[in-house]
C-alpha cells in the first residue's frame, strides 16, 4: 500500500503561525516582534523553529548542519528532517495548540518543500508525503512568507553551514517554490516583500493574525 | 500524490543476505561465520549491521537507543530509522553490491516493520512506505530468520536499552511479524529455528547462500 497523502489539517483551538523565507529574510525578527506583540495582550504564545526546537530536533539538526557531516545522502537527510517534524509537531506544536496557545515556528513544512524537494534530485511530491505523514498533516493557519531575492540576503550568512553553503540557483529555486506554494493557497498564505520596512512588515502581520486570535486563550 | 510504493529490487551484481529475530537469537555468531566462511573462499564479504553502521547512523541509534532520550514520538522513531536505513543503502550497501560483494546485514527493513509496525501503535503499511523509499525499495536476495520463543532469548539482555526493555506480548508481537513476512515471501527467507545446534545453523545458512554466489566476484 503507498503511503496516503495525510490530507491537511486545521486546528481548531488556538492558532498556528509560521514563518517562512529565504535566509536573512527577517524571519526571526519579525517572529520576535509578533511574540512580544502576542504577549503584551495576554495570549499564550509559543515561539518555536524547525529544525531543532525539542531535545531531538537539536540532535538531528546538529547532524544535518555540520560541515563535519560532509555529503549527505538527499533522502537520509529529508527523513532526518522528517524526524524533527514529527516529533516537533506531536511534543510542542499540538499540545500547545490544544491548550488554545499561539504557536508562531520559524519554518515548517514549506522549508523542507522549498530546500529538499525543488533544491535537490528528489520528487518533492514523494518529500511531501513523508513531511505530511510526520506532521500528521497539521498545517499553519497562516504562513507568512517573507520574500526576498536570494543576493540580498545570503551576504553575511554565506558558508556558514551546509545549506548556505549552496548555490545562488539552489536559493533562487528556494525563493521559487515558497512564492508557488503560496500561490497555490492564497487563504492560508501572506506573502510580503521582505526589504518593506520592518514596521510595516509587522503591521501587515498582525493585520493577518488578528482575524484568528478569536480560537486563541488570554492568560 | 500519495508516496508510491517502491516495488522490491534485488540486485543483479553481487549478493544480499540478511539476519533477522529477535535479541539472543544468534544472529551475530551466524553473521560472523557466513562472512569468516565466504572470506576464507576469497569472497569480497561485507559485514554489516542496522541501525547505525555509518556515522549518521551512529548518531541516529544514540538517539533512539539511549535511556536518556525518554519517550519518543513513535512517527520520529520510525523516521530516525528511516533515515539510518537510506544512509546505510546509499553510502555503505548499494556501493558493495556494484562491485560484487557479498554484503551480510544484521537486520534490515523488516526489523522495522516487525518493530515499529507490529510492535508499537503505527499503520504497518504506512511504516512499510516509508521504509522502502529510504532504501528505494531494495531487498535482500535471502533473508534468515532465527527464530526463537522471547522468553528464552530475553534472560541476559532484558532492560539494557529502551526496545529491549519492552513487554513480552511487544517481543511475541515482533516474532509472530518475522514469521509472517518469511511465510509471504518463501522464495527470499529461510526460517531457522534457533535453539538449533550453532552448527547445523551454520551449515544451512551455507546451503541457501551457495546457490546465490553466482553473482559474487571473488578477490
Amino acid at each position: 500500500m503507498p503511503l496516503p497523502l495525510s490530507p491537511p489539517t486545521y486546528a481548531d483551538r488556538g492558532v498556528f503561525v509560521c514563518f517562512e523565507g529565504g535566509e536573512g529574510s527577517g524571519k526571526s525578527t519579525q517572529s520576535k516582534r509578533l511574540t512580544t506583540w502576542l504577549a503584551s495582550s495576554s495570549y499564550d504564545v509559543v515561539p518555536t523553529f524547525e529544525p531543532g526546537d525539542t531535545e531531538v530536533g537539536r540532535e538531528v539538526r546538529r547532524i544535518v548542519l555540520s560541515p563535519e557531516t560532509g555529503e549527505l545522502d538527499d533522502r537520509t537527510e529529508a527523513l532526518l528532517y522528517a524526524a524533527d517534524k514529527a516529533e516537533h509537531v506531536a511534543t510542542l506544536v499540538r499540545p500547545a495548540l490544544e491548550r488554545g496557545a499561539v504557536v508562531i515556528t520559524d519554518r515548517y513544512v514549506d522549508s523542507t518543500l522549498a530546500y529538499q524537494g525543488a533544491g535537490r534530485a528528489l520528487d518533492v511530491a514523494e518529500v511531501e508525503a513523508v513531511a505530511r505523514w510526520a506532521t500528521g498533516g497539521l498545517r499553519p493557519h497562516l504562513t507568512v512568507v517573507l520574500d526576498l531575492a536570494p543576493e540580498a540576503g545570503l551576504g553575511r550568512f554565506a558558508g556558514r553551514d551546509r545549506i548556505e553553503g549552496e548555490s545562488l540557483e539552489f536559493h533562487q529555486r528556494v525563493r521559487a517554490a515558497f512564492v508557488a506554494m503560496a500561490a497555490a493557497d492564497p487563504d492560508h498564505y501572506l506573502v510580503l516583500d521582505a526589504r518593506a520596512d520592518v514596521d510595516a512588515i509587522e503591521a501587515a502581520v498582525r493585520r493577518a493574525v488578528e482575524p484568528l486570535l478569536h480560537q486563541a486563550v488570554r492568560r
